[in-house]
């Protein structure tokens, strides 16, 4: 069974709360990480959201998010670095535990995958002085190969894993359920990972059926992801860190009463995960 | 630019022909090659077919399909035992390029997605026998990610190969550039395959968005697959068969008069793949 106490919230799944109400919802129902979406966080104010969560004793488990490297023209790159930029800075303040970094699809019109990826590449590079200085971990997301073309052209932990290697500490991986579950190789890929670079662990359900490929996702128990297991990989490549639940909903769980959703998500991590 | 030679109709694209109107369809049209489904081969009789498709002189580049071994008891794996025993037979008197295997997901119940492909594995080496003496090579064919659950937990082209590795000779693969074309290690695959194993490739385009993990696929050039590229891998590795056009569009193609559609894929094979 779980440990309770590493359960946190990624605030998107209590998606109509503000971010005030998400760290005092999350104090409430005894949650002790939040997950931080920078619009929300915008809205809230930097200085004032850091305050909350420190009053609350909250651990920030990642920001949400960087990347988004991919672009057509170099003013695209250039105002994408810019952002990256304040990402990490907001990280810095917040004393999350990394920068989610969702690396982009194909740039408007082009097919070239290889290319986009190569983007991905040198917009990590870019930033990565940077994020060392501020000691923000970056937490390369792998995202479902159904999403490559819209939102993430690295669709495999060991993708993602490659890139490590080739850019050095300082950058390690975000690991969501729902992106690679389905993969063969994802035991080995865990293990190679290792304690260091297992920056999150990202918990939900894949349903069946699918009726969206970005806004349908369920919550655990309710789909076909072998939670346990997953959590055991992880745990055996030394992860110790939290279990943030991350659920995109549109239709059914964006909708309930977000005091609902996080009562049934405490129950449901220790019932089944 | 590919050789219209090469042009082959998966039935499914013409989904509201029968078998004999698909058959006349392909052969005023030109297309010198059929894929073709065993229920519309049901409806026609087996002699029947076998008298079309050589009347016309077309080649059968494969059969759809065989598979779905996954069942959660053992009546359910005999019934599919039985059913890939018709399907080999049926291969050997259309005198088909291959019998399509789509694998089968997790069956009622499971998320135990490596208990899964063991069964694939299993399955496939209870049909072996038989198909290698019927001359009729098995095409396992690699499904999207997003199809694990509830079509194929078989869904990269290494993982095939792995199982191709294990059953030796009379075993390959399909490639359908729909299921792998997001996969960063695809040119390599390709390669590993070679010429021997690679027995069919299948061509359509991924839509973005993608409304139905099914149903949605894309006419050539209407997405983002890079076609001409993956069509460059598989002729560096040898392959010099059928371009097969395989489209699954519940709310578009599937609805349009299939003379139109047979203009207009035989038109995209020449100008975009």
């Amino acid at each position: 069974m779980p440990d309770p106490a590493r359960l946190a919230l990624n605030q998107i799944t209590t998606n109509s709360w503000t971010l005030a109400q998400a760290i005092e919802g999350c104090a409430r129902h005894g949650v002790r990480g939040i997950s931080i979406w920078r619009d929300k966080l915008q809205e809230m104010g930097l200085a004032e959201a850091r305050r909350a969560v420190r009053a609350q004793g909250l651990a920030v488990t990642g920001v949400c998010r960087g990347g988004m490297f991919t672009h057509a023209d170099a003013s695209g790159r250039k105002a994408s670095r810019d952002d990256n930029a304040r990402a990490v800075e907001e990280a810095h303040e917040l004393g999350a535990q990394c920068l989610i970094l969702v690396v982009g699809g194909l740039p408007g019109g082009s097919k070239d995958l290889a290319s986009a990826r190569e983007q991905v590449r040198e917009g990590i590079a870019a930033m990565h002085e940077q994020a060392r200085a501020a000691k923000v971990p970056l937490a390369i997301e792998p995202l479902h190969p159904m999403q490559a073309p819209d939102r993430a052209c690295v669709n495999t932990l060991d993708q993602a894993l490659d890139l490590c290697d080739a850019l050095g500490p300082g950058v390690g991986v975000a690991l969501d359920v729902y992106h690679v579950w389905w993969d063969p190789n994802l035991e080995r890929a865990i293990s190679r990972a290792g304690k260091e670079r297992l920056l999150a662990y990202h918990i939900c359900d894949w349903l069946v059926p699918t009726r969206d490929t970005a806004f349908d996702r369920g919550m655990m128990g309710d789909g076909v992801i072998d939670l346990p297991r997953i959590r055991g990989w992880m745990e055996a490549a030394g992860y110790d860190g939290m279990h943030e639940v991350e659920i995109f909903s549109a239709a059914d769980w964006w909708k309930r009463d977000p005091d609902e959703v996080m009562r049934i998500l405490k129950g449901r991590h220790l019932a089944v995960t």
